[in-house]
């Protein structure tokens, strides 16, 4: 059985639980939730298991630890039948990553440098030392990041063109975040990004996230 | 025919130049040479080509313009036949990825922060506002990942196990750079590491490397 090293509401483990309930199969994993606000995946325990300290974090039967969100969704699109995630053609695939890495960068990366650098983040003592311009640069970058997809959905039906892959899922979960904790809000004229959302919001494996981000 | 906008010496085009040699497919390519130290990649006409601004990109035969290295990596690796780069099995590919990926944080992306926000990096005009604590942060965390990659490199034949991939050429590039331009040398103590890098310049896709850094 795979574990899966999970924190809810952030966007990486989002991204992963997304993954493994769009292929039907989040039933058969064992999921382990990691306090974050706590520092659990500091802690010597979870270092032997990934000593980079980060989650999301898969743990395969033969005791293979993968971490690194994009690798953990190149293992689950590759070993579960279902709904591709990565493309298919060389060019699928080429232009998926490439709007997932502009996602994690654009949106992910971005919330996540503001949060950990301008605001509370996870607390003081789980933060360390901040760089607060840093932190300030990136809530720019976030908005223009929205703004850039928002674009991309004025003439794309998801994030990578006319199919669901996991660039959607990647600039969902960083969008629920970043409206859910740091508090930076999808501008209310960015109407194509937020049809796309309520689009992703309905989909089976997007289910929880609304409870997620206490919208329900 | 592929279009390949390349800036010679720097660690995310570099890695292009070699996984199209590696399939053996680089002189079917046109190359373009973007001077990024002169601003190039921020005038008007690039950015009709990529709005983003960066290099590496390929624009193929049907117009579709491919940024992001990874995403170019797995176009090539998909497209042309030879080694194979980005791994076969499920857990091959995640292995790879994630290593690829740690390739990038700990050496590429770290040494990258350090270059343009705590050295003269591609010069004022090109920098603009620079973040010298963030940079200054990152020349610790390149040498952090150093000792990574040689700690790995104490077991494995390359970087993500046995055999070549992608991973070897993101981590390869990242520390020619550090060593040619920021000079931000690997310990000397980093054997593992260092015995690896004089495999990886025998390789005939990496023959220009030594060139390249004044090496010769």
């Amino acid at each position: 059985m795979i574990t899966f090293y999970d924190t809810k509401g952030l966007p990486n483990p989002d991204r992963i639980r997304i993954a493994f309930k769009e292929k039907g199969v989040f039933d058969q994993i064992k999921v382990v939730q990691v306090n974050l606000w706590e520092g659990e995946h500091r802690t010597e325990g979870f270092r032997k298991i990934n000593p980079n300290a980060t989650v999301p974090l898969i743990v395969l039967k033969d005791g293979t630890a993968i971490s690194e969100s994009t690798a953990i969704t190149e293992y689950i699109d590759h070993q579960f039948e279902g709904v591709n995630l990565t493309g298919r053609s060389a060019e699928q695939r080429a232009v998926i990553h490439m709007m997932q890495r502009r996602g994690e960068q654009k949106i992910v990366d971005a919330i996540g440098a503001y949060f950990h650098h301008a605001t509370i983040g996870f607390g003081p003592e789980v933060e360390g030392k901040q760089n607060k311009e840093w932190g300030q640069l990136h809530y720019e970058k976030t908005l223009q990041g929205m703004r850039y997809f928002n674009d991309v959905l004025k003439s794309n039906k998801y994030i990578a063109g006319d199919i669901f892959s996991m660039a959607d899922i990647t600039v969902f979960t960083g969008l629920n975040f970043s409206e859910t904790f740091p508090k930076v809000m999808i501008p209310k004229d960015c109407n194509a990004l937020l049809e796309w959302r309520n689009r992703m919001f309905e989909r089976p494996s997007c289910i929880d996230s609304k409870e997620q981000m206490n919208l329900v």
